[in-house]
């Protein structure tokens, strides 16, 4: 019984105003019709869904997509998808698979929208795995993607050769391992705001990614905000919410 | 000289092409019309300027505040300013002081411009003086902002009862310490970018913000990033940049 | 308008279920009469109320009393309060200040109810002023307290001493600093549910109480749980809760 | 020769005093009749016998169930059990398995009994085999579990949808990884007792469950106490303590 | 009623059986002549006592000492004292106060017996306090200690210029802040046991003795173990014990 | 040409003196005539010789063995040796091999000597790797070894039923993971010295052993010092020097 | 186009100056002749290259090594290369494979240069692969090393035996894992610059070389500086530059 | 007597061999004329002499320096000194106090030597005092300093702007605090030696220099290593070693 369903009783004295007082409180969440149920799945209407892929196996996979599919869903990202998982799905799902980012796509990627483009720059080659991720995920939800890869500090030729690509974007995510110092170099450099993404990548004293992300936190550049080491998804969601601000 | 100057003297035969060559090569940068120079200072033409007080003499800031104000600066926000020093400034120079946010706001407040709200809640009072310090910064660039405070997550009904203001919002700053939770919730809640500012409020195992920081790093809900323990400037830096995203 | 009155005027015709509706929408916490609406602080019914101290200040504190006693508010428990706020709180409220627990109480203690005795034992003399705060509080919510301090296990025979009082526990605090082992012997001893508590006490690499959390968090014995470092009010409410439980 | 024995032969004159004063010191503890004798592995008088598995050959567990079975224990409980173990054991001994939550059981489950009904959420899926090896404790210990599995706090209303099952728990078990926000929301939310379970799942700045560990220690709702990370019979153990509480 | 008491009664009819159960069982261990009773405080018959001063107001140290006074305490060690208290405690005790090492000794030091000399070795000038309480411990508990302070890894001939002195050596007390490599090096040179005390000496990334404790464990000389960070008076004790073995 | 010779050319005139001073200066080590020239390797005149066989492959332990028994060496002890390695030695040298220590030992185990009995007491079973260590370690060294494996604090009757044990104890090695509780009540137990021995056995907060070692380092007991997680080795040489204590 | 032809046309009048600035501007590093372009893979002119072989598949360092051979590169170090894809690599270039250091180099060794030798000593043998990526890396860039291999300071002897080679270094590079204190014994001993390398040799309390890298960090000794754990290219790059400081 | 003088009676027969024997071990080091007899004080023939004056008291420091001076030392500097104990030693002694650097020096500067200049970059204003700690070191031990203070890389045009005056220095000292993006910033620039110097600087995160010190550790940049937080006398004093490098 919904909750017009309960007003409309009350209104024809079907049910008293108690009994409608605790329809209302022992479940008062489930039939409210709030504007964002399940909102972590489902990122805007007409756009595609998103599935968690870490600790899922391929059945339960396969499972959530065909019923997302009979539902005419048109597009499913699949994240931190693994490549056997990936082989099994595609058996019976027409599913696209990106290996370096373990990132499955069933649909079209839309045509990008947006205020302007997502750069995301990379400190090494070690780095793009995370880097795809972040890309894919932009792209899935409607962005132009420019690809800015392994311009590490210790080269700084490389990352000021670039300097119009870095000044035309609209939002930039950079990711670095290591000591992770692209992020403030970046922050110091662009007038858009900065998504840090610490890498695992490095060795020893990098913890695997701790460094980067102390750094990154500790960004003496205004414009810098981090996500989890790794998180590349994490960020290209950002990114694409700043993308897409509009007034309110 | 600027570079159009080297250029015309090259031109007009003023002086010689190696000149030329080394006048570019060994002030190559301070003369290039970047549309960035020396950012972290300057945040828009015609907006303020920020100070970062900490571990500046107040003798220091005035120097900094008259000879901007000798240059027609029209509004100036200086940070992590001690109550000892914010009196010291004031027998000279027109600031106001406020003491829980540690700012000084020299000048008139703009209107606020920018897409909409920037809402920003706290887990409890005690985190206040770092949401001020974020909000006294949004504001002073230029932005509306809705104070929620006290709306932690053990009282989650205080949050609920807001749930308009936060689906209002065009940014959101999610503060807290101790447990962190808020951001995740409020990430959960929203369709708009959650900045997490963890506080160092707590005590125990709360290690002066990191509990808060860790959690708000692994936050489940998307659309959600993170800046440094207590940096509430960072937070209100970050959400202006975002609240005033244009079409590039 | 309250949701009965929204009930009633649906059913008087006097406004719309569209309308209705809507009010149900905008405002759906607030006026829900929930058995538990702003927990953290009310405890239970005709019982106390609990002020979190830390953080506020003397005259926050007294406002907020104010306001309950005007409410007809029978007592009311003041944590982490300091001697200075204590001091200036007493020239307007008749309270009742306990400067090793840093507790304040205004009213009367109520006749201790719940199902057996809360036993609260401490390594050391030094971790007292968290016992004291376990047991005020647990007294504050109606239990009997039995208070068996400086049985640390490098002593053992002074815990074996006092089996009886242990074994006749309904619940048990446990508090230690410095190795924290006395939860695990305390664990391993009795057969009633263990709150352990590790305290800041100790030097070196005692950390502030994280070796006693870490050797608390990793008990041998079944029936153990933790709370933060210091934290004898969680322990003392934890208990209470415990030691009341019924039939559901 | 117990100690009753020993007294009779004093009384009777068959030993002298110092004789008695001797053997009583040199075996003071077996021969007590004390309530609590190797309390760890014997639960309740006619309840089942746990066998902690982790670090056991399959060869060791048979034998210490066959001793256990010789002497009429009808129900045994073994954890952190691997399935080639468990299958190993299953050839000799009639074992159910359960291999999510590592656990297998001897004999069969009691009816339950106890104050009421324990809940068992979990923030997400991947939770899942450390919310059994508490739901299957509980259950074995004699106690009825309701499982409220993947109500993470990103997803709010999944987790309020369900509050009249939360408001009807006696007891409740919250366990999640990542940043470990779902002990507080509930604690925030139900009057009853919570026993909080860090999990190792996450990446990064998870940490392998330290994230969530200080994040539950750290709550802010009150009634909340913690285990170790993972550590799911910790947490139904303690649980059907506090479920089976009767006056003392 | 000691136990010897309790079985002439038996034996004497004087009580009945049952009764001369309950007395043992409800008191088993406070009568019981166990040669350790309350050890921590007592070392060794006719020998020091020995009062922890940390968290000990100056009245309850001289309450204590008092008591063992009239007792016929002999010598009595306070350790952790500060000078207020130590000053207080002159007032109505004759107390002989070591500023550098906060311990206060009263009585005389007895003559040293053990098997050799204790040597107490520091890394610099600045260790010296931790080594006096290292030192006056293990002289009042009756050794003879030779200091050979400031002999850091760092100038190694200042240390090798005394191998005559370590040669001598019964135990050890190898004492140092910053990297603590002093234990190493000794114990790769003597044959005799070594205590290794990391001191909180040092800055950055000393991390307040956690360089020096981490060193001291992973020491690659055998005969090496570790107290707590500053722990003079641990490493004083087990050098006196050690120096003190007997045939058993 | 050593010391006594150079001196000795120097007299008859054989050799200048800035000669002499030359050989001294280039070779100064290597001819003194030092008590314990290459200690760590060489144990005690006429005892055996310990290889730590981590990181050493078949063939190199077995060509250090051959030089070793080729100089009449009698007995030889291996560490950290795995079974692969110690089947091919055995393949060419005739050692016995126990799996659980990891140990090989090549040679009769010596007749015990010393002043007394070591008692090796563990937490639980998982800890007997490490107790094997120490307990070969030092019979090889010529010690009676005592085990008392399984009394951890959880089950305080069990260590409390060998208290004879413990009380006849030259030298206690304490072992225990998780909380590492054993090395306190142990502590306060017994007279003699305690070598406490964290394990890296446990799960979650127990940190590889970083749980147990703090525990250990902050015991509220005295006489207890500790070295490296699971380090067997060390407590059995560390408990071989202490019982093997002479007056000097 | 590079600078000079801009400015060449700009004096031609060929380009106009708004032309040329924006030139500049677009372009303006790349064609600029600083010392030092692209100066992480070249390291001096007719030097070697070097090729960071982690994280890079064997076709990846094929391609790489290919193009420099074509463009006349003599010789070229590949770092971190598993034995796996060395042994693909040569099968098309004639690489020497240095499994221990897990280094292959393309080309001669040059002949030494520099101001004297380099001196590379380790604390045990386990830290030889680092020692061995440090040696090879300094020989490839033209250095004359010395290795002094297992001097650790458990054995001082063994170390002071070699104070003539130590004392005639130019740089020395101190390697050690457990407690890391070679470096400081060492930068004591010697008047020339000490590159500390701690390595991740060890267990238990070593933390992967956290121990050893904390150890050196802290170093007593003056004139010792320290790279990251397990970073022998970087000790061995930096002793290189060292070792060719000229007047400048 | 020293080693010449013990030969000399050996070569007259004042003294037997046995005699000399025993001379030369009991004292074997502090006669022998190494290069550098208790160097850590002594820096250099005719160099000046350092204290490190952090522990100790102005009249130990007035005690060392008057010995100093009357054994001729020129120039003494005394480190980490704070204000009171300056002025102090100023009463007696000519010494010229730098309040920011905490360092007072007796005597004259010398002329700078050394093969070229020692540039010092900091991050920031408030790494100015560790800065001068750096510079007033080598400016002491002979050479010549550039200051570049406050280049941070989030206003990167600071930094490039002066290239000229990196790509000039001998060795540089990068000194920052927060994210020490700096080190790897010029490491990447510059040709030659960097020493990196992680500051305390910053907040949260920053954990007082970890983040930064961690940042340096992981430099991506080649010939970068590392000294302690705020450690500005480590790396002057290195700087100056590799700044008077010679060939050997």
């Amino acid at each position: 019984m919904d909750v017009k369903n309960i007003l409309q009783q009350v209104k024809n004295g079907e049910i008293s105003i108690d009994h409608a007082l605790h329809e209302l409180k022992t479940q008062p969440f489930k039939d409210f019709d709030y504007a964002k149920v399940d909102f972590h799945r489902k990122i805007r209407n007409g756009a595609g869904e998103v599935i968690y892929g870490a600790g899922k196996t391929s059945d339960q996979i396969i499972g959530i997509m065909k019923t997302m599919i009979e539902n005419d869903q048109k597009s499913i990202l699949v994240t931190r998808l693994n490549k056997e998982s990936a082989l099994k799905i595609k058996e019976e799902i027409d599913l696209e698979y990106y290996e370096d980012a373990k990132i499955g796509i069933y649909g079209n990627l839309p045509n990008s929208s947006g205020l302007g483009k997502i750069v995301i720059a990379t400190g090494g080659t070690s780095d793009i795995p995370v880097a795809e991720e972040a890309a894919l995920t932009a792209e899935f939800l409607g962005n132009e993607v420019v690809r800015l890869y392994d311009v590490g500090v210790a080269g700084l030729h490389r990352l000021l050769a670039h300097l119009d690509i870095l000044a035309d974007a609209s939002v930039v995510i950079a990711i670095a391992g290591m000591e992770g110092a692209l992020a403030s170099v970046i922050g110091g450099l662009v007038d858009a705001p900065v998504i840090a993404v610490p890498t695992s990548i490095g060795y020893g004293a990098a913890f695997n990614g701790v460094a980067a992300l102390l750094s990154m936190l500790n960004s003496c550049a205004s414009g810098v905000s981090v996500v989890n080491i790794d998180n590349g998804f994490g960020a290209g969601y950002m990114a694409n919410m700043i993308n897409h601000m509009e007034a309110k």
